[in-house]
């Protein structure tokens, strides 16, 4: 068993172009011995956004703090908020953005598609 | 994409013996087109508490609210609280208590072990 604070984690700044703003830090993943699953903690700070991508493994989102838009395949901008959850597909076009003006913080899970 | 709130989702009593005063909601599941990883929300009552257990699939738990107690495989009792992360191995004994007096939530993900 493994247990840790969010606070305890490196938080580290994404940099894939394409995004602004983005912070994220690893709650659990394989150096945690989770081999199966990735548990993520992302926040996106007032005027940031994810990359606007597409990739094979699918995205389970608990929203924790704040609120936010996410844009869907078809380019609909729907408005999320602490409570709200989020299934992307895999394959499925989508995007985070905090256009408001607090920080915007979300739990976000993926299978371990980096198996090591 | 599906999106929706926690309060949307059904919650159900967890009727297990050996459990009390705990609740479910499947947040995202086989239902909502995860074929990977089911993301659930447990509520522990005041006075509630899970199994005392092990099973061959892990647990990724991430505090949401309130506190509780975390029995780990060596019967110590780790406190927990809001923003704590607790990773359970596969096959590890495990307990999930709330001596206190607010409700004790978490989000807990598991492999899909239902593959339908």
């Amino acid at each position: 068993m493994k247990i840790k604070q969010n606070s305890e984690v490196k938080e580290v700044e994404v940099a894939l172009e394409g995004t602004k703003g983005m912070r994220k830090r690893v709650l659990i993943g394989y150096d945690d011995g989770s081999k199966n699953i990735i548990m993520r903690y992302f926040t996106l700070l007032p005027g940031g956004y994810s990359e606007r991508h597409s990739h094979s493994h699918e995205h389970l989102v608990n929203i924790e703090s704040g609120k936010g838009i996410v844009v869907d395949k078809d380019g609909n901008e729907i408005e999320v908020s602490e409570g709200h959850n989020i299934f992307v597909e895999p394959d499925e076009l989508h995007q985070f953005q905090n256009p408001f003006e607090k920080n915007f913080e979300f739990v976000c899970v993926i299978p371990n598609i980096d198996k090591r």
